[in-house]
């Protein structure tokens, strides 16, 4: 029934309880990707983007059930993150936020003891859909987020690009810059691995990723010899993924 | 007996039991205005100062009461508002703070465990003397300094001017830009008001005003149509208000 | 028995229970040389170095008894401090920290959930080798490392240049900018003051020498007229002293 009137376009709104998982994965996105398409569908309101480098894809859900309202249907939103970032920003405190399209505006409620109000214009986004490319992969690791984040730091100390290694019961995260080095290893009495697999990515990219740490406790690597990662920090209202190009040892 | 004794320029002396709140108060005022009149009389300490474009009148009083002891005439301290919010930042750990002429020299005294005395030169202020300005107001608006404050913030995040709107019973703030807007809708359920006006007013300056927030937690604001804006801070022991010049709609 | 293994340059390792102090020290001795030589023999391991301008001396010593393994000899360490600094600060949560020479390069493990590893590049200082200066003072101060620093600042915020002033029952410090001035007045019944002195120092100095507060709650300044300053803070498991030129009065 809902369906079939989003369909015919109206009422055509979403409501969250608690705006600030909302704002922080905007947050996130706006650093990998300037403008993006948030799609909302049967299912749930989605993003799949591609950063102008094309090294890094960025993929977003919040599934229909973590809104308290869903009343949408095959809806696409152009927005510029910048601007959305800024005003979900102010949310932060809010009880509860609303986004609804009006003509080729997004409005954004905010309810506290304020009737707050937004509108952010909705754009063109010119480039063209991305869909998740086919990748299958060797090696998956499965830990807790706040320690990967914690290598991935210790490795930028030292190096601009990071090596991902699984073995045999092991994950190692290894820098090595010019003169001084980091490692950090992860043996699997503490951590989930399996298969075997080693490629290196850039630190710039994976520090990025590694703020999703708030959303999930754990993350999921997936990769493979000189292969993209997968990246998933899979949280109970939303989950955010990246997937990232490795860097090819030519230098 | 003490006004005599200040006529004759002997103990001129001034004593504040919580530093903090005046170094608060010339922290925000050193923002509207490089130099300053510091006026002592009978009635306590007060400065009155318009900032170097001519659009915002800051007006700042602490009465006689406030002082744990107020020795002072008819004095007027010229100060360079910098100099004097950098030694008076050094005060907000001090039990109490003693403010003492000392010829053409301001004698700045701290007491906690140390004795710790700062000298600041007096300095000839070359502007004119200002008076607050005569002016009525068709709407009058009390609320939370804390939300109006959030309103103001919510507004700056898309565009540079927002309007003040008064109906009945509601109280509006609005900005707009050239893509986004943002609005705030206040019920006379939930704050004070009265009349009708709408005025539209630079953002830089409200954002610089509300910092007195921490003065106070109400704000009282005066308008009319297309008329400068009064807004106030009326704290226990010291008020500040400004004055506003508003913005004419003519882009 | 360890001697004799240390010279013949086997096991070389030292191990800290608490790494933060170390990264503290470093961090703060960062701020006066690049580069260092770190000194390890039966007693302990130190730093002895002047800044670039030869202004400034640090001497840092951590005795063998404050690590929970010591296995090292007469070892030098050629380390870049900025370089050495970056990782030290990774350690800050880690249980234990280990440092262990092997070849050219300095091997850091921190202990934690995982095994993190590090290495740091040895590199040859040019420098020649300094040794404390035989200094003797005719004024000695004891006094809480806050309320000195608190003191440094306060000058700081109107001068570029601070008196130590040693009398009797008193020590001043007083700093004298071109219109303001700052003076802090410690009397014997607070602190500890022998001897008379007066001499003046660059507060730009001072200010990085009071960041080592962290390591002791006391501060120990020794001095004479227009003479070099020796400030020392004592911790419990290290201790960090400064030797500082007096600036001489010709302005």
């Amino acid at each position: 029934m809902l369906i079939n009137q989003s369909y015919s376009c109206i009422p055509m709104i979403v409501q969250l309880d608690n705006p600030k998982i909302l704002s922080d994965a905007i947050s996130i996105i706006s650093e990998i990707v300037a403008e993006v398409r948030i799609k909302l569908n049967e299912d749930g309101m989605s993003i799949v983007a591609v950063d102008p480098a094309n090294v890094a894809m960025v993929i977003f859900k919040i599934p229909k059930e973590s809104f308290s309202q869903y009343e949408a249907g095959r809806e696409v939103w152009g927005v510029n993150l910048e601007d959305f970032k800024k005003i979900m920003k102010r949310a932060s405190t809010s009880t509860s936020l609303t986004l609804e399209q009006e003509d080729n505006q997004l409005k954004i409620s905010m309810f506290d003891k304020a009737k707050r109000n937004f509108t952010l214009s909705l754009i063109d986004i010119s480039s063209e859909d991305k869909s998740e490319p086919q990748l299958s992969f060797s090696a998956e690791v499965e830990m807790n987020s706040q320690e990967f984040s914690q290598a991935i730091e210790d490795c930028s100390v030292v190096a601009d690009s990071g090596s991902l290694i699984a073995g045999n019961d092991f994950f190692i995260l290894e820098g090595k810059g010019s003169l001084n080095s980091a490692r950090a290893e992860f043996s699997s009495d503490h951590i989930k691995v399996s298969g075997l697999g080693k490629s290196k990515y850039s630190l710039e990219y994976l520090n990025k990723f590694t703020k999703a740490k708030s959303i999930s406790e754990k993350v999921s690597l997936k990769f493979s010899d000189d292969y993209p990662l997968r990246i998933d920090f899979a949280g109970n209202r939303m989950g955010i993924g990246f997937i990232l190009a490795p860097r090819v040892e030519n230098d």
